[in-house]
């Protein structure tokens, strides 16, 4: 097992990664934990709930299970509203711990759960997606949408502990673990150029799940996350950048529609998009705009963009909460590794709009 | 313009308290403000809304305004919902405040607007009601109700400032002028036997609203609450005792429905129920339990509880936030102007409801 540790003003907490996570949970519960409320949902119950539950029990605290419907399309206030009825129902006090188990929307949803269920109780994540284990299981992000917006409604509420389980990710279906890719290679391109390498030499083995591939992989984009977390838990400054590529993959869910594209192959595709962007405004080399886009299409994520327009592009896109005073603000590289927030003219945004899209035509 | 102090992990403010401030609102709004949502209802809009907005708007900042349905029966989700879709539809950013113009309610779901849109944005205070000047505008708790609790879902979120203007009172109905008095005479209580005493001798002047004695009813209430939430902003210890006769009249609240008795007035009675329950517990001297209830009378408040019977009473109870492992806590007082903590043997609590409820007969 491997060790990553967070600490923030809001919580100080470890990240556990190694096979057969799951059967050890209990070691990441508080022990004043009066009872716990495990939170999944119906594609990932079948799989690893019983098993999840009889390791929580050995801790002799009640156990209530709270399955919900599965899918980015669920991530709202009625859904949320189901734990809340069941904490209820079920007497789940402030000393309660709630257990997210599933990928980002059950993380998510959970963390922004215990976030404002009786103003706050604890929660542990059990991220069982990649997508999950490598991002939204780690920084205290909750959230649920709005029809106006992704993530528009929620808190910064650091859990107690995050717990993958890399042998969860044998259950994943490939286009998850796609989506999952496409933020683990982000860490590369914003932090660490000589991961972004490594990523490029090590796709076969990640797409076939190799077990040593995937825990490099998730060890790394945690180690990157949890320091740029640490440095700026309310995202007031560096932690815009874990960003790059969400200002264009957050429309592009909005346009077509929440859970049409998963929101990892959107942020891949935004990715080439901010890539093409960094290369017009900050001159990143036209050679690693290319390697964005290789490496995105090597790990099977989409690379053209949908065809909104552009009043339509940009109505979307200025929801994007880095927007300040009605100015889009978008993460670019000014080299492979690193990271920087600009404001861009509106004409060369359309430009790289124009170039990015999928036309019906081409 | 009196100034009082709250210094949390979460925030440090000043609370200002005196006749006018509504025309003072812009000293209180951050130089890096973009823009100013104004969340009031269709009751005190009429009132001052329009005054208000005249105030923000010499910022030069645009001020949208949001006006919500009046009262507790409004206090959820769907008028929570017809916050953000203001926002959202009006472009509001994440440098945006909040401004709560109103009551608890409108206090308590902008707070809670605040704390959840975007995750997290700024807001102001600005009570006009007894109660939510002395109360729930101090302190940061946020929240709306659920069908099963009242104030279940919700956020500590310290607002910037509090800015209580003491004329609002004057087109305060009687029966919340009362309302409010109830968590005012509290504080004497719980914390300040003098004030207790001074209360008692001032309720001529405080019913009818003379000005000298409501602003040092205000600021005494201010300044306890202030010290108590300073040195306790997540309630984990001191701070409940904030919630004296809360047990009881937060179960009489959803024992009738939301609304039907005012949240003070279900609290005034619960503090008779709760001194009655200390006299029992812990020896509170007869005379200072009836001088309780002799006071809750004056100020005119119900001093007697609805009749649910036991079962139900102990049910409604159960749901407190303060329950733990299924035990049921309440704040008593050993003597007047001193609180504690104690679990209640079920035995003495019944004999407590059975002497304290309403009787068809009596």
């Amino acid at each position: 097992m491997i060790t990553v540790h967070v600490d923030t003003p809001g919580g100080r907490y470890p990240i556990h990664i190694g096979p057969g996570r799951l059967d050890h949970l209990a070691d990441s519960l508080p022990a004043d934990t009066t009872s716990v409320a495990l939170i999944t949902n119906t594609t990932v119950a079948p799989l690893y709930a019983a098993r999840v539950e009889r390791a929580l029990a050995r801790t002799g605290k009640p156990v209530v299970r709270v399955e919900l419907p599965d899918g980015e399309v669920h991530k709202d206030w009625q859904t949320l509203n189901q734990i809340f009825d069941a904490l209820l129902q079920n007497g789940i006090d402030r000393q309660a711990v709630l257990v997210a188990l599933g990928g980002g929307v059950i993380g998510d949803m959970s963390g922004f759960a215990a976030a404002s269920y009786m103003r706050g109780v604890r929660f542990l994540q059990v991220p069982t997606t990649l997508l999950a284990q490598v991002d939204s299981s780690v920084g205290g992000k909750t959230a649920i949408n709005h029809p106006l917006g992704k993530n528009m409604i929620g808190a910064f509420h650091q859990p107690v502990a995050v717990e993958i389980d890399t042998d969860a990710l044998a259950t994943l279906p490939d286009r998850e673990l796609s989506a999952g890719l496409a933020e683990t290679i982000k860490y590369g391109m914003i932090a660490d150029a000589d991961f972004f390498d490594w990523c490029e030499a090590s796709v076969d083995a990640l797409l076939r799940r190799d077990q040593e591939a995937i825990i490099t992989a998730v060890r790394r984009s945690c180690e990157i996350k949890a320091r740029v977390v640490s440095q700026d838990e309310r995202e007031s400054g560096v932690r815009a950048i874990l960003n790059f590529g969400h200002t264009f993959g957050h429309a592009i869910e909005a346009g077509l529609g929440y859970g049409e594209w998963l929101h990892g192959e959107a942020v891949g595709c935004g990715m080439v998009q901010a890539a093409e962007l960094s290369a017009r405004v900050l001159g990143l080399p036209r050679a690693d705009a290319d390697r964005v886009r290789a490496l995105v299409d090597a790990i099977g994520c989409p690379v053209r963009a949908p065809d909104f327009g552009l009043r339509r592009w940009l109505d979307l896109m200025r929801v994007d909460k880095k927007t300040r005073g009605g100015e889009l603000r978008f993460v670019l590289l000014p080299a492979m590794g690193r990271a920087e927030i600009h404001t861009v003219p509106e004409g060369v945004l359309a430009d790289v709009l124009e170039g990015t899209v999928a036309r019906e035509s081409s």
